[in-house]
């Protein structure tokens, strides 16, 4: 195992080694005999990675080669300088679960069509291009599409690289599925169409794609083959595929699992209060690949952790510190973190934290980009605390072709189809009913943000306003401040896909107090105005 | 009959009694000879209740035992000082008119949800928040769902209690029909959640129920158990039913009659002239009970004065006075008032009555908020002028489960069901046809009704300007002047619910009224503004 | 001959006779050899009128009599100073083409209904009071109708002549198709509904009706019975009935061909290089007829031609000069004009012609007010390049009642009939495919829309702020400049109505340039009253 350690950590640049201390692992060693260990080889490699062999035997994947996954095993056993090659794409798990990866990549040719801004009226943020003013999101903000299609919309974005990867073909074919470079293609370094923004960076790709798994350390720190500081362009080329099936199940055991570092650090940081422990107890064992990088396992599948690997508030950007508004740039680790905070919550932990993401262009608070929350948002909520699981309403059990029962990985949004995600629990309920009912919170959470836009909208024009008038800086800093609570406490439920669903009284709680902190900024201005005004006479 | 009387006072607290003139009622009457008196005791209730004698006998009625509707008879038949319990409840009535009473409590699953916010794009009232600032519909403004509902609706309504009342259970239970109590939990006397308003009171329930007919005097002055200075959470608490049958229907002999006080106070004010008179009368004879209350008996069924009870614009808050700026209380009566005018007479109403609802947030004008007048909107619209009465088009005939027709109390919008609401008196017209014509007539005043919005927004930002500027108190008040003639112009159609079809050519009238008053106060806001920045040169 | 040319010069008030040089026509002719000339009377109209001879011998209309569509003439082979009445309303043609008329009349009862204002949330131009202040289309600016509808769909509009026509029996007969008057009343010259505007003149009426084309000098000089500067209401009391048969197809030969007058002169000014040339060439030969009014007749039909007589930008209303701001008139030529041009070389081609539509209410900057520039837009596009033509998309190939194909003469929005539209060329796609793409292209031009409003909005508030500020005019003239720009390369395409489907890349690039612009004056403000701000203290 020395050997293969030092071929790998040559490979990885590091030559650290971290004890191995797998957990038991899989429910099926629990409930029958592990089948004996076939002879295929596999034994030539357990010499060496014995910590493979602790996932894979007695597991449901126990029968299979090592070959299945691993190509040029030969000349790597022969010379083990020379690193196999992992074959990471959905391909090669959906030979034997086909109606998995037939979901996956299943297009849904919504009516309404794709690549819906977000802000305009009736949009997710109406007011965005006032309230996000400064903000690289400006530029392009649209309704996300299914996982399948979550790189190329990335880097296809107006705002991730000036617009230099377009889909082949133009509009025709954006609604191809597959790898990121058949469907892409690159306009060229010097590419910079107009109104676009280059806000791509490594840290950003990590919970589109798990194509980097193997050449990316712990974070994103120096040492692998790319870091948070590498060139965007250069990653970039490196996606193949969205996020795979390895980013929730462990490939050599079916463990259920994670592989995001930025969620194991945050779990592992608070093992007994975190989001999702219970009893002060979190179900993730993690293993610490010879100081590169972790991955946590679960006993049991529990999807909220698995889905928390993005659909999380996180950090992955440059930004600024509050204490001294020096930047903090893509070499500090700070760019690669989740809070795993609630909205009330997040504000206090970003300051703790000592940063924030950017100035807003008129009023020069200090904002939080929020990014999407889902998980903290659940966290708590009704459903949450009734046991359920973000997959038992997004991945309902389906009928595939061969007949048999499997979670559809479409994911899908539960109100597109309530029969599936709610009646299986609610029986009794009609399916006309349960959509009512989510409707109806959505509704009335809707009603919130546009109200909390609103007092935004209006904070920020009073303010430019009082500036123009010379009203003290001492009164700007605390409207400022208020406009700081308030962005966050509302800009979390724009982000946040579930319209409150996920959480209504988290949801109304955090946006009267959005509204309450804008209307004590625009008060504070305003009186400053009226003594302004009283002054000149 | 004297003695009943006495009880009667001493339970109301008034010892006057006044004269019954009771009407020949009933078409029933007038069609067949009447049955002969049932002798089932009743004789000995009329020997002192002769005013239900003559609504009840020869009636469709007539042949119901007082037991029927009336427990504690015994009781009461022995000790006249003990009242007998009326039952007022829909389950009553419902007993014989069930596919009535089970039409009323039928729930609409609408798949776009309840509770929908007015102050959102493309909402009733897109820029209400600006509009409506510093009133208390601010808090929470939602499209209504049907009558089943209005009770709960309104009591756990961001605006009523702050937030004191609320769906037990949560918004799993938001579908609820049945006993207001059933239903809402009360959180408790200090509560007051975040970003909500008080502004709930016992003169503004009684267009929600019918429970308090025995309870509150006329107009809801002193006397009755309840009036209009009471605690509204007492009030509240006797609430179990929204409007009853007994609303329109006269329980003891079925005569179409109205109970609401305001209304009948309105149409006796002025019985030749009203929206509802035809040649000079009106079709409503009023009964007075003992100087307690009254309620108003038809000899035909108008369902243009039964809907009138509620849907029409009314006074049912305190307020200011245009005279000298004083506050208007619950104990003037002229916070339970109807004025039944039409929206280009209705500021002449309010400033003769000398009464306002609040000043604007932000300019300080007088304002008017409007209910919902959809009855003096289609008071001598082409409708009207045809006979057409509401309930043809929003309560349409149907079959029931008994194979019997009857008119359904599921009140409906015709343009969610076009063919029950329009081709009974149109059908040579095709429902698509119907439907393009009503969603036309919507289209065209929607438009007017955002125009006249922005210019409203335009007057409030523009006065904002001049305000700081300096601009002379004399030139805001003209400009604030401008502001409450197009408020009330405006603001009546977002209130009204018909989006312009009851009667388009009102609404044009109107709304353009207000653009141009609008106008014209910005443009003496900007004048001003103009000398004033000269004057710096 | 000469005689019958005085009598018409006589008629048209011109002697000037214009050598005519008609190029040989019709596929027919090519195909199959021409019949005999039908020996009815036709060989004596034939001795003056040799022109029609050229293009009706031997065409698909030989064998018809001139009696067909024309009427007294007897009267007139007697006496040829009494012209003969030619018949020009569609369902002349009707009597053969019967699914063509039929199409073109049939009445689309869409479920949301029609006169959708475009200036509300969720419209096409929501913001348009604000951007567009100070022209005619603020006071009423609807979604079209179709072709069936666009006479009286101009002449009711609130912006054409004060409200005066509007339909007879009110909303009720709003669907109604057929002739002018039968469908409209004139209420009297004296009418001026509130908030209307009389925008109407007699050149905008070019691209509703062909009914003036005998009336009509070419591009509306004097000499006619009607001209640029006749009394509006003279000449819409002269139009019968919406653009007929005649306005694409000859009607003595059923030749391709285009009639309005502005389109000929914008070809014939440059042939080799306007937008529907080919291989430096253009179809479209051009027959003058005595120098009154000219036709262009085409080889093949390219329906790009025919809808591009409306579907352009145009100027047919008064404005003003960039070179000195003096009035431009209906007198001359320019109100009656086809640039040609698309939206990043319109306003350039608009300061060269040196005219302007009208001055913004609150900036002043000098604006064009775009029309509905789809033939423009689509000119270089991917489906133009690739041989499409309008009608393939917009007028899909049905089965007639008799069985028969054809092009269907009601013109559809292809997204709302993607199958008919789409699938024939695209074979291998799915309609919801198709849809999507359709969707997702507006979608995203949407987004960029909604973008260049808020920028505009930024830019006009920002100037009100500067101007008040006493920000010097040199900045003021600078930031106006801004606003020139910024609004053509938006408005274009809200005025266009495919939402970008037409030509994506160049809505992006117009739209994007937009924003650059208003930010770029938004800039400018900002920056000097900051110098202001600091001069005060």
């Amino acid at each position: 195992m020395l050997k293969r350690n030092l071929v790998l950590a040559a490979a990885l640049g590091t030559g650290v080694l971290t004890a191995l201390a797998l957990p038991t692992l899989t429910t099926a060693a629990k409930t029958k005999p592990a089948p004996k260990a076939v002879n295929d080889g596999r034994a030539k490699c357990y010499e060496c990675h014995e910590e493979v062999k602790a996932l894979k035997e007695g597991s449901k994947h126990a029968a299979l080669s090592c070959k299945t996954c691993h190509d040029k095993l030969d000349e790597h056993l022969k010379d083990s300088s020379k690193a196999p090659v992992t074959r990471l794409d959905h391909a090669v798990c959906g030979t034997c679960h086909k109606s998995q990866y037939d979901s996956f990549f299943e297009v849904h040719y919504d009516p309404n069509g794709a690549r819906k801004e977000k802000g305009v009226p009736g949009g997710r943020s109406p007011m965005q291009d006032k309230l996000l003013a400064g903000h690289g999101f400006t530029f392009e903000h649209t309704e996300p599409r299914g996982h399948a299609h979550m790189v190329v919309d990335q880097f296809a974005s107006d705002r991730f690289q000036g617009g230099r990867y377009q889909f082949k073909g133009g509009w025709a074919n954006y609604d191809k599925v597959g790898k990121t470079w058949d469907i892409l293609e690159d306009k060229g370094p010097n590419t910079k169409i107009p109104e676009s923004a280059m806000a791509g960076n490594p840290t950003c790709m990590q919970c589109k794609t798990s194509d980097l798994t193997l050449k990316w350390k712990f974070l994103g720190d120096k040492g692998g083959k790319f870091d948070r500081t590498s060139n965007v362009n250069d990653v970039a080329k490196a996606v193949d595929n969205p996020l795979g099936c390895i980013t929730c199940h462990d490939p050599h055991g079916t463990q259920p699992r994670v592989i995001r570092d930025a969620l194991i650090q945050a779990v592992q940081s608070n093992t007994s209060g975190n989001i999702f422990s219970k009893g002060g107890k979190t179900d993730l064992k993690v293993v610490d690949f010879r100081g590169f990088r972790k991955i946590g396992v679960m006993e049991k599948t529990d999807s909220r952790m698995m889905c928390a690997q993005c659909h999380v508030e996180y950090n992955c950007n440059a930004g600024g510190q509050w204490s001294d508004g020096k930047p903090v740039k893509y070499d500090d680790s700070r760019t690669n973190h989740f809070p795993l905070k609630n909205a009330k919550e997040i504000l206090a932990h970003y300051k703790k934290l000592d940063f924030y993401d950017f100035k807003h262009a008129i009023t020069g608070a200090r904002l939080i980009k929020l990014q999407h929350p889902e998980s903290e948002t659940y966290a708590g909520s009704t459903h949450d605390k009734a046991g359920v699981q973000c997959h038992q309403c997004h991945m309902p059990t389906k009928k595939g072709k061969d007949g048999k029962k499997f979670s559809s990985h479409s994911v899908i949004r539960p109100v597109n189809d309530v029969q599936a995600a709610c009646l299986g629990c609610h029986p009794k309920d009609s399916a006309a009913k349960k959509k009512y009912q989510i409707e109806t919170i959505r509704n009335y959470t809707k009603g919130k943000m546009r109200k909390a836009e609103y007092w935004l909208g209006n904070l920020i024009d009073t303010y430019a306003a009082a500036q123009r008038q010379g009203v003290p800086e001492t009164v700007l800093a605390q409207a400022r401040e208020k406009h700081e609570e308030a962005h966050v406490l509302w800009e979390y439920w724009t982000a946040e896909n579930s319209d409150g669903f996920h959480n209504p009284a988290l949801a109304r709680d955090s946006l009267t107090a959005s509204i309450s902190a804008s209307k004590a900024g625009v008060k504070v201005l305003n009186d400053a105005m009226l003594v302004k005004k009283d002054e000149k006479k």
